[in-house]
């Protein structure tokens, strides 16, 4: 018998994303965000969903790019703090130390120190209430090479990205990697085959 | 220096989600998607975006519904199984052995061996190219009671979802509880007040 707890309880993990974007006269800001995903293979598209009344909102919707920055674990002091203040009355980059890369792909700041980037123009924006989203057409996705295996694949667990705990408003760390997909479904598929002495 | 990896390296972090939709005669599916997450606060929102070929796809557009169901890690083999096969070729609930349950408030099932299910109704889609992003007003979160905390708040950690690393088609655990949302922002804003001999 499960509990209902309201349509409110948004209780699924969720990313800690640093959006990136140019104000007005170009100076870089950067906001936290953890209601998004990646939404489309091709075109690869991710979504991320942004309050009216940010900074970070009219920035987008006039520059039509932003950067998705991924922070490690060991970021989390300054992420938590970039999620604290508003650039409207702070200059997150000169308060923080971390320091900004102008794109060369798209109209938008990435952040040096963080080992993951994912660089969007923007695809649409669709009014959904509280929260805009914004669909990012991903040009480019960079990662520090200590993020990469020996052929070149990103690997989570050297990225050691957070999780966000909406329910709790906590953050958590990514725990162990498990199995490959597709590795035990097929065991119980083979189980399920021998045990009744014909495929499926 | 980055290294550049290209738009289609869209490794960040998602999560394994089982969706549930009924299909034609009512006959309960289920398929697992990581291409999702929240995207509004005021209405309740989140967006899973599936490819146009899927059963539950041609489901979800008919029934303008569907559940998100949240395994734990103990549900990885049941999981991936889901995420092997097609509805059209198995009934996914009678092979695994799971219970679908109707929603009572939503034209989907939800799965009764899952720790956590929000159930929505189709709120609008957008076809975005090789999948279509279904947004979904969600209606009621419903969690297990040894999901929940002493006062009801639902706990990341007890759910124990899995995460997906899309860029290497694999499955990590959620890590350790960290800390609370805007503590390590208020230290770092406190220790340069303290610093500066002044407030920001």
């Amino acid at each position: 018998m499960k509990k209902s707890l309201g349509a409110d309880a948004l209780g699924v993990p969720a990313p800690v994303w640093v959006v990136g974007s140019y104000g007005p006269d170009r100076e870089p800001n950067v906001m936290v965000a953890s209601w998004g995903g990646i939404c489309c293979s091709s075109p690869p598209c991710l979504a991320v969903s942004l309050r009216k009344t940010r900074l970070s909102h009219a920035n987008i919707m006039k520059s039509k790019a932003f950067t998705v920055n991924v922070p490690s674990r060991r970021h989390l002091p300054v992420t938590d703090y970039i999620g604290t203040v508003s650039g409207r009355s702070q200059n997150k980059f000169a308060a923080t130390g971390l320091t900004p890369v102008p794109s060369s792909l798209v109209e938008a700041p990435y952040i040096l120190e963080f080992p993951l980037v994912l660089e969007c123009t923007l695809f649409t924006s669709i009014d959904l209430g509280s929260h805009t989203q914004f669909i990012g057409r991903v040009v480019d996705v960079k990662a520090d090479e200590a993020m990469l295996d020996g052929a070149g694949a990103l690997i989570a667990g050297k990225v050691n990205p957070l999780i966000a705990s909406p329910a709790e408003r906590a953050y958590y760390a990514l725990g162990n990697y498990l199995t490959p997909a597709h590795a035990p479904g097929l065991a119980v598929l083979e189980h399920r085959a021998a045990r009744q002495g014909k495929g499926w």
